[in-house]
């Protein structure tokens, strides 16, 4: 199990269309096997900045993810949104270890 | 519906006692009304460094949190073995709305 919180910075006239475009990958992403939770937040403090909370039961779902079609089509569509680079941080799960808690 | 994310940065010797006490912590807050989910996670790249994902149904449920016997007894407890002060990131939901998928 692990989490990778991805964090965006997008471009203040491109927030509807980055919110649009990732509700679409949300529900494509939380459909995928191994996927256990994919959260799309938007910060209180700055509205232009997003938290995608992506969790997976493996590695290998992890991975399995970056080749789905709707992530790639995601990827390519926000591209050009981004303030910044988006930037990914890893995390272990240490509760709930429980699968049926996600 | 909404999340904060509280960074932790905890003294090395105090990873262990950390966890023991955030589980516990962990396990009383899931059984509060209004919480939808309390995720403890350890940074891949630095296990010093932890992020509670708390997630609650309102306002209201995310203040009562604050007031309740585990919560205060955790904050007591874990005060000593921060590295530097915790720091509570707050968010909107934007996916999923659905409470029955949280």
């Amino acid at each position: 199990m692990l989490v990778t919180c991805v964090h965006v910075y997008v471009k203040k006239d491109r927030v509807a269309d980055f919110i649009a475009a990732t509700v679409k990958n949300h529900e494509a992403s939380t459909a995928e096997p191994g996927n256990m939770r994919f959260d799309v937040l938007q910060s209180r403090d700055d509205p232009t900045r997003f938290l995608l909370y992506e969790a997976y039961e493996s590695e290998e779902a992890a991975l399995a993810h970056k080749r789905t079609e709707h992530y790639l089509s995601w990827k390519g569509e926000v591209a050009d949104w981004m303030e910044t680079p988006r930037a990914g941080v890893p995390y272990d799960v240490i509760s709930p270890t429980d699968r049926e808690r996600w």
